[in-house]
């Protein structure tokens, strides 16, 4: 980071601000600062102006705001004199990257919501930011208002994160307890949420899980000072659980939710590494995440000192994002007018993402197996043989005695082994057919 | 606020820290100072030097800490050339108040845990920040780790806060809980709470709600913005909740929390006042704040665009409220070193605070009644003539039959109302005893 400081504007000095995309979002952030504008000005000790608003369409009737505002040159609009802050609400990759770099570069505080462009690129943003002593803020990225990157950024800086775990997409969240609340299938699920808007047109981002995975990305990032991008993230979506699933992992006391899990590891001499995945994850029904229900996000984060903390709240919608958008847009302003900067990113630790095999995780198998006897002490012995001890086993009868379920839970061991363990089990002869695997935590 | 500023001392350059206090958070603020070193450092952008610490006894044995940094002349320790930051963990009013405000005279940013400080002096205090353009940070006072100042302060400035309300204190929690779940009497909880440690010697300060009152106080200054003092919080504490208020309220589906309650309150004219109470509280069993058991903490706050959030954690002890402190230094250092200044107190709103009658509560009455016929009719009209709705009534069989047993819930009505009519149920000859009144919420 340079030395040199933004000296600020001064008490009273309006702050120029420019808005880049007009999809629900920016709505909200643009009639949201025009409402609030006096306690804005308050909290910030200047005024905001609205410089400009870049949109695609121009002939898209756009109520509450001054048509002279509106512009298609989104490029021309961020190097403007008169703009302090660049607030990006677009969405995408490659275009908003150019564009807040180049906002960046010519000094201007950003504020962004888009968390794919952070997850991807947030080296090169950083540099930018840091180049020119500028804020680059982030809080909607993830989990809209619930304000967890500015608790891992600030709160929680004079402490050690150990892990970072929870429920951060609302349109699978929404998916999933639909289809335990209503026994609904997956497709019935997904085509209600896209009727209520839960979903969008084309869902891939959420239920392939892409969406978690560029939020688990940025909370390691943040919560253990290293660099961990979309890429390092190892991500299962929900598209594969099916009903049968759901009632089943009812029956044995879990539920299923789509979890991003960023973790802390120690190796044998220990040196550290960190690790970030997204997947369906079994978790026992009493547990608190379990209770999350329809869109809902929650989070939890384990500090050393701190404890476990949790938060919890609508990690999605157009005001929720604006709020947190806004938060930041105050912020910015706040150091623009008074001078300073608000902590940049950090990655001095600069730990290394563990191969997702090396990670240890923890499997729920559900298989149907020849009702022969001796076949589960065969079984035990595999899995005994591979290093994997078994935390509990149960034998199901099953109607027409052909075959017999079995379900096994076993303790913690690396995905690799018990990845091989289950791509063997599925060959042999005793093994009729392996229903479901899916991981468990919590 | 000025608008000259700090420009920083510059990466690199060490910062000079003050310890006031050497109790179980001192202790660990040090040590952990010392464990983390290298990673504040490079949060920091410059390491921490410890240069003292002032204890009252210099004779007790302090492992961990250089004896040649001990000192019992805080008042000279607070003004020395070499410190940039003074953490004040004593406790007390009086005298942390004189080093406080000694301290940010001389140019010291301050970092404090004491609640009852900033609930009784936060505008004195506050003055003095500003007037040397220094950082005021106190997460710590409220709720330990838990982020709430911070997110008050900083993630919310974009949006509007209506409602703040939770549990924030672990004793009378711990408490509370404890009778629920053993059916054990107040005094019986009480003497197992200090015995493992959660109440201390004198519990008064707990016990009577006068912590979460300074609580409430700071929170209700921070989310709107106003000046609500300790003495503006109406409070009442647990010492009266007796094991058959518990019972009683388990039959019926609630379970009593004290809890801290700010809210918003919106005229017939349009006009806004702010309340802050602190009292025993009647909340739905399903509540999620009715699980929060032992000594956690959980505060909601309710904002306009980002909907309800919670917050959940271990809101005391030594390390996890070290953990809030070592935050708020890492923070105060890096503008010691970059310059710059955080958020201060702003009470721009300066919304008046609420006379606790005016406050629309609601009632939970339980009391013997004689048994006879129209005795329903009569309170029922009684109540209707005083402009309390009653949301539901139930009459219970009484063994002996020589009396009735009514439990009444209110809906929303001024305090004053609620509480005059309590006064005149009691005068009734109808009414044999009013055998508990508590409010409700959630």
């Amino acid at each position: 980071m340079s030395t040199s400081f933004n000296p600020g504007k001064g008490e009273g000095q309006p702050v120029g601000v420019a808005v880049l995309g007009m999809g629900t979002v920016g709505t909200d952030v643009i009639r949201l600062m025009q409402e609030n504008a006096d306690a804005f000005e308050a909290r910030i000790g200047g005024p905001l102006a609205l410089k400009g608003v870049a949109v695609s369409d121009l002939d898209k009737p756009r109520p509450g705001v001054d048509p002279a505002l509106l512009t298609d040159d989104a490029h021309a609009l961020v190097e403007r004199d008169d703009v302090d802050i660049v607030v990006e609400v677009i969405g995408g990759i490659d275009y908003p990257r150019e564009l807040v770099l180049k906002a960046l570069k010519a000094g201007k505080s950003v504020v962004t919501a888009n968390k794919a462009l952070v997850a991807a690129h947030a080296d090169e943003l950083a540099a930018a930011a840091d180049e020119q002593n500028v804020d680059l803020y982030f809080e909607a990225a993830v989990a809209a208002a619930i304000p967890v990157v500015g608790m891992l950024r600030r709160s929680l800086a004079g402490d050690q994160i150990n892990r970072i775990f929870g429920i951060v997409n609302g349109t699978t969240n929404f998916i999933l307890d639909a289809m335990a609340t209503t026994g609904a299938s997956y497709e019935d699920a997904l085509a209600e949420a896209t009727r209520l808007g839960y979903a969008e047109a084309d869902p891939t981002a959420d239920v392939e899980g892409h969406d978690a995975a560029s939020k688990a990305a940025i909370l390691a990032s943040l919560g253990f000072h290293s660099r961990v991008k979309f890429n390092d993230v190892h991500c299962e979506g929900i598209t594969q659980i099916s009903a049968d699933d759901i009632t089943a992992a009812a029956k044995a006391g879990y539920t299923i939710k789509l979890l991003a899990i960023c973790e802390r590891l120690t190796n044998e001499d220990g040196s550290e590494q960190v690790s970030a995945r997204v997947h369906p994850t079994l978790i026992p029904s009493s547990h608190p995440l379990a209770s999350v229900s329809k869109s809902f996000n929650a989070i939890y984060v384990d500090a050393e000192a701190a404890g476990s903390l949790m938060f919890y709240g609508n990690g999605a919608g157009g005001a929720p994002t604006a709020s947190a958008v806004l938060g930041d847009l105050v912020g910015a302003a706040r150091n623009k007018v008074h001078g300073g900067r608000a902590p940049g990113e950090n990655t001095y630790a600069n730990l290394p993402v563990a191969d997702f095999g090396d990670v240890p995780t923890r499997y729920h198998i559900d298989m149907q197996v020849k009702d022969r006897v001796g076949v589960l002490a065969d079984l035990a012995t595999r899995f005994a043989d591979a290093g994997i001890s078994l935390r509990t086993v149960r034998q199901e009868e099953v109607e027409r005695h052909e075959h017999a379920r079995l379900i096994l839970v076993t303790h913690q061991a690396p995905e690799s082994a018990l990845a091989g363990m289950v791509e063997r089990l599925s060959e042999l002869d005793d093994v009729q057919q392996v229903t479901s695997v899916i991981r468990l935590d919590g």
